[in-house]
């Protein structure tokens, strides 16, 4: 037998993880709420045909196929035979896997929409919370099973869903001590507006995934793989001269408006970004001309969320509007607008700048002790009444030596120990010790639930 | 391209669902951490040789297996080769699928605790509440991919653990409603000494398994059973006698009582049943002396839950406890003591009994009406202070006919409307809709949190 192990890239959670987690998303969901989101969740596994195609030539790659079962039934060994060959072309088939793990919680969202379109109400709000699984080479901060958040509101082109969605940022950042996050924000007709200036709009997707390493590699290598891609010196000196305007949000809209003085889409990405800005006062919003979102298909408001400046981190959390949620699936002409929270992230975000309150997962508030079966039958008593009274309590359930129970208490994190011996149980009172502070008192068993509702 | 659809067997869940699944899972959840237990976390994923060999031979087979990645790399070609062959032999190998879904919460858990048994704290109380997956025939009311939720207490002897698991059904099923509820209790020590004497211990699973189905297929087919597994006249006769005890929990245990005068196991589980009647007079504890639970390796007091008489459902809970949890996994003299609870199940039973409250999932408070640029943002305003005490709402997004504004409103189910139009915004006044009750009063913009703080 060999010693049994995780597959690479998952993780177990125990208990004080879990509670951080969901800390994290419990804030979240009540977020979501208050902005009139509600939750979908739909299942781990897809149709592979619902998957493929969807999220370019390299993540196919990284799905997660399903392997039919009863393929080594006689009756199916020829046509498992015929799909084994097609993958080994690496082509995909039904006959060896039908179904896959999502690759994310987007594609699953239009399916459940496409299929849903006559029944739905809309402006569709909805958000989710759930695992997907990509075959990525697991790394620092980066796994093979993680959890997405994401939020999106479909069948509505008004901006107010853009501003809720800043709104939503800033509440949850708030609630979670985050109050030094920055939003960046951009649009993607801006960029649009850029390239017809700089190369021809047909050079977007070009300029947009050079600029959008602007942070990783700096100006002088984005240039030259503008090069690379075609653009022409005075093409490259115009995206130059865009990425280098700066100052205020204000002055950076002043700067491009100008720019972009006969650009009807430039002036319509230029009035979203005041709309949004003007009603946005309280988020920590900055106009960002470098931000581009890696992902295609966003074509109007793009967001993205940063930590503290204090902490080393990527992104936290991203998003923007989209044209198209469910041509892929046959129902047109529905639009959206949608925000992701980095669980992940935001977990060592808040574990490193130590904003987890102290409190959480402290559910367990006494501790019995055993000290024999009668001491222990009147503790089973005491401990119905104070769980109905939402007092989580426990028995150490055997007669074992103070030393270890105490140790049970401590690793748990239990605050009070509650000791019942002969003489206690003689007089009906207990001695309840506060294991904090090393203090105790002697409470009698008609008084212990009213000691323990004041005390805690 | 095909219309979207969902494999076989997996749900979608929407909003109404989400919110009644919730309710349950909360339920319980809080009811476990009343009684001292710690939520994990387990991956969906797992080595499949953790899986494989656990479930008997039926159950690898229902086993979701996944595609190792980047077989059709040339490197890996001749060995995706020799394990697709070892494959369509029945057999399983690492070349083609090292890795699979989870098939229930009990072996990974056992995985975990063998992996980690040198930090945790003993006795361990952990729950789960997560998703597996099974390849069965999907049919009514049983899915490929589902919700388990168990507690275990493991490395503890002790009959608390049992007396408390008892309780937690008692307390679960009293806040969902199922007042009316049963705890079947039984003991794998009291069948053990029942196939002492008849037949002989090694005849024990054969006597456990075919009675196991007497509620299905009733006593003389169990007869008949126990016939050609090759037990004599006498021996059959003898557990007929044991299956026809009825009477009160009390006059039950008298009648094994005597019939086991002579064997230690048997009076050992009766004294073990009697210590955990005696400590649950609150528990609806049913003494079945036919109730057997499938599983083998169940060692001691076995539990079954079931609805309330007036819904014909199965049973919606059970469990037992067990001498070795992680032996398997290389690390021995773990025992434990569990029960599970069957959320599908739940779901229906207070589905048909109207049990889930009235208020679940109506989270949104007030839907603002838009009627125009102006009023929209006095309505962003007053959101945000709503918001910030708390109260739930939105805007509807684009200025539409006031028609379509309270259908939104009607199908989310949202109970107040708040109606700002040029007259109410010259005066800083709002109108407010009771939508249930028709009625509406008119809210100064400066009264309106506290309005709602108040009336809702």
């Amino acid at each position: 037998m060999t010693k049994p192990s995780l597959p690479q890239g998952t993780r177990d959670f125990g208990a004080a993880i879990v509670y951080k987690r969901n800390y994290i998303l419990n804030t979240i969901r009540s977020v979501f709420e208050l902005y009139g989101f509600e939750p979908l969740e739909t299942p781990a596994m897809e149709n592979l045909e619902t998957l493929m195609g969807k999220y370019g030539e390299e993540g196919d790659k990284l799905i997660f196929k399903i392997l039919n079962n009863g393929l080594s039934d006689p009756k199916n060994i020829a046509k498992a035979q015929d799909g084994f060959e097609k993958l080994l072309e690496g082509k995909n088939t039904a006959a060896l896997t039908e179904r896959a793990l999502k690759y994310d919680l987007t594609i699953p969202f239009a399916r459940y929409v496409a299929m849903n379109a006559g029944s739905l109400t809309f402006p569709f709000k909805r958000y989710q919370m759930q695992q997907v699984w990509r075959a990525d080479r697991p790394q620092k901060g980066r796994y093979r099973e993680f959890t997405q958040c994401d939020a999106d509101v479909v069948g509505s082109q008004s901006l107010i869903n853009e501003v809720d969605l800043c709104h939503i940022y800033h509440h949850v950042f708030n609630k979670l001590g985050l109050v030094n996050y920055t939003l960046k924000v951009n649009s993607r007709k801006v960029l649009a507006a850029l390239a017809t200036i700089a190369g021809g709009a047909d050079k977007m997707i070009d300029i947009t995934t050079a600029i959008d390493k602007l942070d990783k590699i700096g100006i002088e290598k984005v240039k030259i793989e503008l090069q690379e891609r075609g653009l022409n010196a005075a093409e490259i000196q115009t995206i130059e001269t865009y990425l280098n305007i700066g100052g205020s949000n204000e002055a950076k809209l002043a700067a491009i408006s100008k720019l972009f003085a006969d650009n009807e889409i430039g002036q319509q990405g230029i009035a979203e970004l005041n709309y949004v800005m003007q009603h946005c006062k309280d988020v920590h919003i900055n106009i960002d001309l470098t931000l581009a979102r890696g992902l295609n298909y966003y074509t109007g408001i793009i967001l993205e969320a940063k930590a503290p400046e204090t902490v080393k981190m990527g992104s936290i959390g991203g998003g923007g509007r989209y044209d198209d949620l469910t041509g892929l699936f046959g129902v047109p002409n529905i639009p959206g607008v949608g925000v992701s929270f980095g669980i992940d992230r935001i977990y060592d975000v808040l574990d490193e700048l130590q904003l987890f309150p102290a409190t959480i997962g402290n559910t367990t508030k006494a501790l019995f002790f055993n000290l024999g079966d009668a001491e222990a039958n009147a503790a089973l008593g005491l401990m119905q009444q104070l769980r109905n009274q939402h007092i989580a309590c426990e028995l150490y359930p055997e007669k074992v030596k103070l030393d270890k129970q105490f140790k049970y208490a401590d690793k748990k994190q239990i605050p009070f120990a509650i000791i019942i011996g002969s003489h206690e149980l003689e007089n009906q009172t207990c001695m309840v010790k506060n294991l904090q502070k090393g203090e105790q008192v002697a409470v009698p068993f008609t008084a212990l639930t009213k000691y323990f509702e004041t005390n805690i």
